[in-house]
């Protein structure tokens, strides 16, 4: 017997035979994502409880198979659930799905890696409570847990998702149990509240990383805000674009504005609205000035700032608007700035949609099906995702570098800001393409270089790397590689864990 | 030679003879906190620069003598600047005190870890700046790294200090060199903007821990606020006051009240306002119910309540001001909510101060100096801070625990529930005697032995430890001693720096 048929062999006998999955589609399913990749998959392995996570990743150790672990898999544009290197069984978390602790006065929820985006609205909804959990633009069914470990980005006051959570369980390569923050200590009344705890804060440790797998984690909630508005935004031109820039980011320093907001380009605003306009271009790409010209018209301008105004009181809410409206002033559209049509259901205030997901059909000749998933339905989509500071002239820079780059290459450049922070921005660009097209997958890929390479050339570099970046190597000018490779040892001693993730190992020569 | 002798000779090769200081009283006075220590210290080195400190290191690792690092070395009540072991040559970075970056913009001050809160004040207040860094309760004199490495607590909107940092250049004990975030990329904008960077986020490492020495940070500043006013209230009786923290609370969470507030009890008013009243107390202590009784009728209560209100406009400020004032109705006394004296010139907008050091001289029979210095003084003081979730009921069960046990001890209970967030309140207790009387040393620390055992067994763990704490275990139930063991080897392989430090070595058998 192999050393894998031997490690299936007691992954059976820890999770049950239906946990352990070998069939051939299950895992060609398993091994794709939105663009090319080669890995292949042994075996996916469905622990039911962290117990069975240590005893799946024990045996993983004893017979030197990697691991790779998923919370729900819905890391679209980033690699989906395929693993960095070849050969890892992957750990799909999907049935730690339980809600494990909630406290409406202090305001947190504590899940399992299953706990999707969608199952935590309607939850929170069904308690009758007064608080949210912030939303991604992503799948409302990816997991508020694998999310947060990306250091995701999401709407409203935390919208800075991995900021706003303490209190991780963690179960390492080797199969030890640890707790973060105060969770250590035994009857502690603060391990969902208080993310220090005492000596060296490990979180960090565990997000963008392959040090241990998280089976546990408490999320911060907001509380809904009986003011809440909704506020959007065309902007004719790029040059009043980028002055509104400077404005709000006075606003988010100076606390009028406490949630995110976003900029968004006009292909963006039109991937998320619809499809390619195949028939009126007779399928030509890439789209024509006239096409997005037409677009524009509909838009109201080139760029789009969309945003959401929250306050508790009706008083307070209204004195913050006068200012967002002050510094606003000026753009030749209205502002639209009103009551959220039904009461409080706002993606800014927790509730989990798909719209933002017919931006990877984009390309796509077959109409966005009911239920989206991109892996299935062979749609290219690939992030790119940089910093940027928070001022016009910052993101004119990198704004201008990104809107070139794609056109190269045959692509629309799909692309907003988000606001991080009062000090920081993320420029994310989404190249969507059909992967049905012969070359679309290598011409997609060789795009997502040449823009990392240009932007990281300019001083942006990424917020989050995913497959699509194995191989690159961003130069690094201090010893981190080696110190990174020192602790991964320290934890992983067998390198069993994710191997390949995050370059935690030093990168090949090139 | 002894190794020691060798090291001490490279150490004078690199750093320069007036600079590795081995008189005899210099060393006593290292030697000595603000309560009972007895480690011995070899040698200060006072390196001047980032490649100084790595030379020292490197130094020190090839020798094996163990070194400790402090900033500017006032961490009065957790053991200044006395290393947890004995034989630790003591690195003082003092010297180190440039600012290095600022943006007035993007909001950030980069400083060395010689600069103190005076400093930076001085400095942004040279600069014409409308920002502010948080104060500390502590002294104007400490550094801004080593309080933010210590997880120290502020005054105003960035009380969590080291939650709002970010940019950390670091020396590991092996004189390798890290960058936290985007700073180890070459080129990279937005270093000093943004915390995660791409990877582990490291960060969280350095902070309470012997893993390296911070050489350079980023403190992200607060905007001074055109709308400042400072609030005060008395609370009479302690039933109120846990009421007020749940109302209070409320108003942090819903944003209303966005800085950090405070509920002081009379001893700590008392004992900041003046020293024990030997006096009129014919010289005995602890201090009669009728001394504080006299007090009592002075400060309006049991308990006082804290904080300021800032907003960027009158406006908005006159807004939120009618919600505060609603949380606090029914108080007897009248609130004094006002304008600050001197424009702006608050210590909730940076400006620090030393007012609180008279804690410290409290058992004193000389009056507090002009320039205070607790460990000159021999004055007896211990910190004890522990976090506690942010309810009434919560405060209520600790505080009546830790009002209790310093009366055993013959000692006032000094003590306050600081605002750490709306979920989580510091509860601090300030042990203070007098280092001259015979015994006081021994009883304190065994006060404070019993008030840790004791908070810790009702579920209150430690925010922060300090030599006080040397020998103290706190029982773990999970396998993180063994695993920041292993962190600890990988990256100080030889084990020189800060050996002992918050018991990143495994506990002694108890």
């Amino acid at each position: 017997m192999s050393a894998l048929e031997r490690a299936l062999a007691e992954w059976r006998e820890a999770l049950g035979e239906p946990h352990v999955i070998t069939e051939p589609d299950a895992l060609a399913e398993a091994e794709t994502a939105t663009f090319a990749t080669s890995q292949r998959i042994p075996a996916i392995l469905r622990p039911a409880s962290t117990e069975e996570v240590r005893a799946s990743l024990r045996i993983a150790q004893a017979h030197g198979i990697p691991v790779y672990p998923v919370s729900s898999g819905r890391n679209w544009g980033y690699g989906s659930r395929v693993p960095p290197s070849d050969g890892c069984a992957l750990m799909e978390l999907g049935r730690m799905n339980r809600i494990l602790g909630h406290d409406e006065r202090l305001a947190y929820l504590t899940v399992e890696p299953g706990v999707t985006f969608r199952q935590a609205h309607a939850w929170l909804r069904a308690q009758g409570s007064r608080l949210f959990i912030t939303t991604i633009g992503g799948s409302a069914d990816a997991s508020l847990i694998g999310n947060a470990l990306e250091r995701g980005d999401g709407r409203g006051p935390h919208a800075d998702i991995f900021q706003h959570v303490c209190g991780l369980e963690v179960v390492l390569p080797t199969g030890e149990h640890l707790e973060t923050g105060h969770a250590r200590f035994a009857g502690s009344r603060t391990a969902p509240l208080f993310r220090w705890g005492v000596g060296p804060s490990l979180d960090g440790l565990f997000s963008q990383s392959s040090l241990g797998v998280v089976t546990r984690m408490t999320f911060w909630l907001a509380r809904k805000q009986p003011y809440l508005r909704e506020f959007f935004c065309a902007v004719p031109d790029e040059a009043q674009l980028f002055e509104r820039v400077d404005r709000l980011q006075e606003l988010a320093l100076d606390g009028t504005l406490r949630g995110s907001f976003f900029f968004w380009n006009d292909l963006k605003a039109f991937s998320v609205a619809r499809q390619y306009p195949f028939a009126e271009t007779h399928g030509r790409t890439p789209l024509p000035a006239w096409a997005l010209e037409q677009f524009r018209e509909g838009l109201g301008g080139r760029w789009a700032i969309s945003g959401a105004l929250h306050a508790p009181d009706a008083e307070l809410g209204a004195v913050l608007e006068r200012r967002l409206l002050a510094a606003l002033d000026g753009l030749p559209r209205p502002v639209r700035l009103g009551p959220i049509p039904s009461e409080g259901e706002s993606p800014f205030q927790g509730v989990p949609s798909d719209a933002n997901l017919t931006m990877a059909y984009w390309r796509k000749r077959s109409p966005r099906p009911e239920a989206p998933h991109p892996d299935r339905d062979r749609c290219g989509f690939i992030w790119c995702s940089v910093a940027v500071p928070f001022t016009g002239e910052e993101a004119r820079r990198a704004v201008d570098l990104a809107e070139r780059i794609p056109r190269l290459f045959g692509l629309e450049p799909n692309l907003a800001l988000l606001t991080h922070s009062p000090r920081c921005l993320y420029l994310v660009l989404a190249l969507a393409y059909d992967r049905d097209v012969r070359g679309e997958d290598a011409r997609a890929q060789a795009c997502y270089q040449a823009l990392s390479r240009e932007l990281a050339g300019a001083g942006y570099y990424p917020t989050r790397l995913g497959l699509q970046s194995a191989g690159d190597t961003l130069a690094v000018t201090d010893d981190s590689l080696a110190v990174l490779q020192r602790i991964k040892s320290a934890v992983d001693p067998s390198g069993i864990l994710a191997p390949g993730r995050y370059a935690l190992t030093p990168p090949r020569d090139t």
